[in-house]
């Protein structure tokens, strides 16, 4: 069965995501006010994190949460095709979580955005049907990788961790319960810490 | 001035202490149910944290909250002399934050607890003028580092964190806001992981 691995830029206090997303705003909005100094890593260093970044990108299928691929909490925008531009950096099939029916949308480079209504469950079977012989990303945001990690489904938790306090936004890790991991590897530079956890 | 340091074991998701602190157990549960998960690579492996663990008790003084020192919540039992048996591991002057005024207690081994009624700012200071020429040690437990966190005092904070998640417990980073810090290093066995933070 096809591995599943989850990629995650969090916060020293472990918040995936800070409040303000908004749509009003510039390319990259989706992950809120914090959001850039979470993700700051993978553009201000790209050289220096090369294979962590070219991990993100490199499943043969993804799963994404309602409020990562869409602006707003209970809207739903028919004209919104993602935060990403018209070429997403995902290259194959994302099945979006929602509650909306709604038909795929192809992207240029390959990217196509199907939207589950029938659950997490489903998304995650669909994903590994279409992911042939790679791994399925579960790409978040933090509630949606925290259902998936309650469940057990992640084999491989990549956090990449920024040392910067934020005090609020999605967290990490809330609801899943106690849960043993075993600590892979650990590499890190000024900017961020890249941790990679498996099954105990 | 003296540097002012803090070790602290936590969970993945940033607990430095579980519930079910109690007395009628045997040495070292004051940590609480889950604190042996979080303190096991100071006994399982001390070869290979070496390093990290002489880091723990080398200050010339130390800063501890309440609750790492005392049995319950809101009691107070003079014939109390702390979780560490009579010769603890800190072999120094230790300054406890507490409400109630007490005579110091002179421990085996140099360690003397020293109560301090007048506030975190005053225990500080107290530490720093027992210091000598070496490093002050806010010793935990959460809700005692976040104070100092928060008041910018700390200069180079220790997370030793064990790829467990716990769900509950005291919490690093609470009431601390926003705040940004300096990734100085990173190392880890499959048991733990130390990171290692300065201020940015």
């Amino acid at each position: 069965m096809n591995r599943v691995t989850c990629d995650l830029s969090i916060s020293l206090d472990g918040f995936a995501a800070g409040t303000g997303q908004r749509l009003d705003a510039p390319f990259g909005d989706g992950v809120g006010d914090d959001g850039h100094d979470l993700h700051r890593w993978m553009f201000a260093e790209p050289e220096q994190h090369a294979e962590e970044l070219a991990g993100v990108t490199a499943a043969g299928a993804y799963v994404m949460g309602r409020n990562m691929f869409s602006p707003g909490r209970g809207e739903w925008d028919l004209s919104w095709t993602g935060w990403w531009g018209p070429n997403p950096p995902y290259h194959g099939p994302v099945f979006v979580l929602t509650h909306h029916e709604r038909a795929s949308i192809e992207m240029e480079g390959g990217t196509t955005f199907h939207f589950v209504t029938d659950g997490p469950e489903a998304a995650l079977e669909r994903a590994r049907e279409a992911a042939g012989d790679k791994h399925v990303a579960i790409t978040g945001g933090a509630a949606t990788v925290n259902q998936y990690l309650a469940a057990g489904q992640i084999d491989e938790l990549r956090l990449h961790v920024t040392p910067v306090v934020v005090g609020q936004g999605e967290r990490l890790f809330t609801g899943v319960g106690h849960k043993a991991l075993r600590l892979i590897s650990s590499r890190c530079t000024p900017m961020v810490n890249h941790l990679t956890y498996g099954n105990a």
